[in-house]
């Protein structure tokens, strides 16, 4: 597949537009996909999304404040609940129904907010992914955070489909010898809704890192598992287990342990939201690990950021034109085939609805 | 009335360019209504207004210098008098008669320089606001500024003719009790060029500094009278007499007296200057009283410029979206359908020229 | 001739992409004529320019390093060689034969690093200028530079063909009485594939930078001489010969010469690389010399950066807009008549080669 760089949006899915944590503080404004959205919590402390933009004249309401009622304008103070109903004019007592402004779908889950930017009736709460380890804080301490990046959404699943940058852009911080990995076995597919590989590297011995935070005393399986969830999630478990413990067979024994949840929510046709979370699953009883592993990886992600940035740059002169695919794209690739086609159908649905 | 936030610009109109003072020194460059444009003083210290665009290789003329003949290009030396005729070419004796450069009617009145931006032919003095307090310096000494804000220029009128805004954007500075002032009686209507409303609050107790400037004693009849004159300005009036006096009949009886001018000059479709007068009609024996009411007013003006500016690139990304009218729009309702007839008056006329 | 501003851009032509010096030190990366360029000495120290664009996933070069095989993309690890040709794709070793990116014909001589931004097969080397004082640094010492500058690069050979603008953009350096230079002797004339003025003043009084540069003691036949050459460069050389030795008959005797190569690559339509090499030829003895010549012709090059980014500023906002010319417009009229002949022809060519 020698074919293009960018993706154009998914509208019939849900998207991650915050943490629970960013709306403990009054609201928060983002845009996804060219429309500006603010999340609030409602008097009920359900977390709501309105369109960013006040019906009267256009005042964007992160601009005013959260009040008992909803949210309320900061120019004519107009107060609007949940589901975007004006419930005040200040100084009227007759509200005109027209009065409201656009309301998003929103499920508050696992800690995160995900949104839904298609039609509202089609809103399916079961196509949520189910990251149970966010349930689990025992078991799977995580910190999370959120960087921008101004870069086509896919840009990101292609980054995280295709481990051989590591060596590159990763070179001073966890890249290593680009060369070392090439004996790791690797496998690509499909899935329903997105893509996966694995990566293992048998009888090797331990990182420095793995080897201090649970003890290995001799060589271990290593593996690498990401699975791309379409519109914009990857889910990364990475691990290893002592040899001769049958690890591919059953890979949730006790070892080294650690999960990545990635989401690249596109802000517009040339930017994201890049929302990460790490879960720690080798030194849970240790919240300063939790600490050392965010420390750790946040860097890269800054790496990812800068490399992503300059090759959107230069995508962006020419976005027709063709990419010249090698054998390391093959989980990317098949991330890329699964996009397109959802796209594809989507829009047919789309077509044959407007008939 | 549900319409849309921008206006077009009115050609064939008057607006305020500069304040006499701004010409003081040498030159100035404004761009109106696209139009880049050098304000000078010719060796008759008469104003004038030209092109700000050297004919000859394009540099602007702001990038030269006022000289006795006229203002002199930066690049080659050519100098061009008040009306835009080249009447110096360095090292040439022939001046080719299409050496010139446009220039626009301008009228310097009341410490006002006001600039012609449609055909030359139509420019008539008599459709020049006639603000005399300007005129009187002992009576209404002033203080004046200019803002630049990046908003379509009606939003600034939209803003001096709804008043309950005040208790939102200026709640940390004059805004008040934002529900205080239910009680005021309110009229507004259209004008022949324009719109007004009146606002009265009777027998209120005077503000703090309404007291403390002249000394009432009991309480006041007080008054909001702003008047909108098309395309760009807003002539205000705050006011205060002593209950008992007939203050709704004699508005000019001794009392607290405040005057604001307000122009709104198009820079661009999105940005206007915000030019404005504080006089102060109350402690006019004390220069001190005119510094402070400036040094009052001036935070409000840029909360303005903040809500504008976050309004204004909210209602941008769809331009063609209709606002939802509430009851308090009444007076920015009749200055709207104002500037729509004048401008569709305009039009009319122009097309007509045309065949 | 009343003419518009901006040139388009002449294909098939050579334009000095970088200094020799500028390649001393890994790769440098530069737009030229809207295609970003990276250029790199490959293993045999032969200068290379490549399109800055991976073929893989589109990352530019520049944030990748020079090694010894070629470039290596920053973000897999692909290595390119001096003619674009992939000779490494780390892990696989198969590479497939579209795994190429484009590369520019180039040529290094005399501290240049020509490139060729047309049809490669058409680059005909023999049409380089030929700068020989480049070859002799014991005669002809100098120093180079680069000024970005945001105009069209037209602007700067209509700056450098037209000397009136000293005495007012050069003011406050080496301007001078903008009347004083009245009574020089001027000759413009078109060239074969560019255009060239001189101008002279006889028996006039040595600047006192000549005369302390090389000891005049009386009066001095002074001359400037400019030549610009298609489609980007000017040769100026600047001289002073004591009176009655027939200066204007032999140019090269002995006295006061000054030499400047200057050269406007465009990077886009609106902004061009200002190329400089400023040359000693009255104190090559001293280096100090040298980087005094430097030192005061650089504030003057500021100055030029500074008129021709706001005449462009000024310009396009109406392109198609006429000049009106003035006579000492007569050199860069035959520049402007040449540039647009070439371009003119050029497209003709490519109309007949498309039928």
């Amino acid at each position: 597949m020698n074919d293009t760089a960018f993706e154009p949006f998914l509208r019939n899915a849900w998207y991650l537009g915050a943490w629970s944590e960013e709306l403990s503080d009054g609201h928060l404004g983002r845009t996804i996909m060219n429309e500006p959205i603010v999340f609030f919590r409602g008097p009920d402390g359900k977390a709501a999304a309105l369109e960013d933009r006040c019906c009267h004249r256009g005042a964007p309401l992160t601009h005013g404040q959260v009040v008992e009622a909803g949210i309320e304008c900061g120019y004519h103070g107009l107060i609007f609940n949940g589901s975007g109903a004006c419930v005040d004019i200040p100084g009227h007592d007759n509200i005109p129904p027209q009065t409201k402004v656009r309301s998003y779908p929103v499920v508050e889950r696992q800690e995160f907010v995900w949104i839904w930017m298609g039609e509202a009736a089609r809103a399916d709460e079961s196509k949520i992914i189910d990251f149970q380890f966010h349930d689990q804080p025992d078991k799977w301490p995580n910190k999370k955070g959120m960087i921008p990046i101004k870069s086509n959404y896919m840009m990101m699943i292609d980054n995280l489909m295709d481990l051989t940058h590591l060596g590159y852009v990763h070179a001073k911080t966890i890249g290593g010898n680009p060369r070392a990995h090439a004996k790791a076995e690797f496998d690509a597919m499909p899935t329903e809704n997105g893509a996966r590989f694995d990566r293992w590297m048998m009888d090797a011995a331990p990182p420095p890192t793995y080897k201090k935070a649970v003890g290995f005393e001799g060589n271990v399986d290593r593996w690498w598992d990401f699975e791309y969830v379409a519109p914009s999630s990857v889910l990364q478990w990475n691990g290893a287990i002592d040899v001769g413990k049958n690890a591919r067979e059953n890979q949730d024994q006790p070892g080294f342990h650690l999960r990545l949840f990635h989401s690249a929510t596109p802000e517009t046709e040339g930017s994201f939201h890049y929302f990460f979370s790490a879960a720690n699953g080798y030194q849970q009883d240790d919240p300063e690990a939790t600490e050392v592993l965010f420390g750790e990886i946040f860097p890269t992600f800054i790496e990812d950021k800068e490399i992503m940035e300059v090759q959107q740059a230069r995508l962006e002169l020419d976005p027709g034109r063709k990419l010249v695919a090698i054998p390391s794209d093959k989980a990317l690739t098949h991330a890329r085939q699964t996009i397109r086609r959802l796209v594809a159908e989507e829009r047919a649905e789309m077509a044959q609805a407007a008939e």
